[in-house]
């Protein structure tokens, strides 16, 4: 591979020790759509079966992995470098959460740049060498009391705002069932037949509380998302009450 | 325990299968600042080994965790509840994406209300009856050809995006180290004076591209982020070669 025609960020694990975790961290970008993985000196040797066995159906990405002695060499053709740290260390850098790391990086990425982000190994984290060469730093803002986030979690994390970026999923979406949602007039037929049935029974009383019972219950069920079918499968359950209670009485 | 003075999520596995998992979620959800963990009738028994080793640090939330038989028992006192699915399910139901959730969790607990959200097991996920039970879908926007976020993952990033929507940090900070940034004049002055070197030296030839050349080199070191220390420093490098030129001179 190389970094020719990159247009996602690389993601740099240097010296990762357990084939385990190089695997997840394959998984957890792949799974948002990130392809470009590197490494230095994996502890275990190259290529890792634990990794590949870890890494199932992200298996490509350990395939195409760029495998480097230094980190020097891993990201030679990069022109900006994020390091993730969770320590702060005593630099004058820019200091990116991964929601703005990623918002950044989208950013040069536009602009023609190659970026890629520095993982350090499970155990120590980068050596600074490693945080001095990036041009900036980016630190999950984690629970103070307990911060032991994985290398894999951290890929994890960075490969999700990433595709946040680009993902154009709306926040929140009012439905997903087959047919569609229901006319407001054929709520309000579905309001005044039950409305008109409850009349019928009596159940408003004292006849002083009807309007405000009567708001209430079309309040319900305007507020309740119903397909036509939805509508038309309450009128049933009404019409069937309404008998039941014709029968009875 | 019990949903009193609940004011964060409750995060609630329904009968998850591996102890290595459920531990797993816990630190993902302390690692955010979570407490509130639900689980019903976990596969390999209560309380887990395997567990409460993978949680290490988070193992308390293993011990106040609430265990239940059934989905109805363990979300009894919940006011809103969120299914996550990775499947499209054909439900009329509003379906979030894990920001959006997240920002509509913050909103109902403001209001008072006690909210949860359901992890389903690690090989089906979500029984079709437990979605229906929920008042709204959570779906993480994956990567189409590979869409396997395991239980952990899932927990990880709605604790990451429960704690986005409380967290200040802003997304970009321009400093960390000890001393402040140096005041512009600072800056001027140490310009002024590698310009004064380097007009000494017969740097700017030709003389007609001296201004852009002065122009880069100001704006090369306005655009670097500078303490007192790094300029009085970067002085000391222009004195240094300057001397030494002299020097071989």
């Amino acid at each position: 591979m190389g970094g020719k025609g990159l247009s996602d960020p690389a993601f740099i694990l240097i010296e990762p020790q357990m084939g385990e975790n190089i695997g997840a961290a394959a998984r957890g970008m792949w799974n948002f759509g990130l392809r470009h993985m590197r490494l230095t000196s994996p502890r275990d040797g190259w290529p890792n079966t634990k990794a590949v066995a870890m890494a199932s159906g992200a298996g490509s990405l350990l395939d195409e992995a760029l495998v480097a002695g230094t980190t020097a060499e891993a990201v030679g053709d990069l022109n900006y470098l994020y390091a993730t740290t969770a320590r702060p260390r005593e630099m004058t850098k820019t200091v990116f959460t991964p929601e703005g790391a990623a918002r950044d990086m989208a950013k040069r990425i536009a602009a023609g740049e190659k970026v890629g982000v520095l993982f350090g190994p499970e155990r120590a984290g980068l050596a600074n060498e490693d945080v001095v060469r990036a041009n900036a730093i980016i630190t999950v803002p984690v629970n103070p009391q307990f911060s032991s986030l994985n290398l894999a979690q951290c890929v994890l994390l960075m490969a999700y705002e990433w595709r946040r970026q680009a993902d154009e999923t709306p926040a929140e979406v009012y439905h997903t069932g087959k047919s569609d949602l229901a006319a407001a007039a054929d709520v309000d037929r579905l309001i005044e037949h039950l409305i008109s049935e409850l009349d019928d029974a009596g159940f408003f009383f004292p006849e002083t509380k009807r309007d405000s019972m009567v708001t209430n219950l079309a309040n319900l069920y305007r507020c309740t998302p119903m397909t036509d079918q939805d509508v038309r499968t309450m009128r049933g359950v009404i019409r069937a009450l309404a008998e039941k209670r014709l029968l009875k009485s």
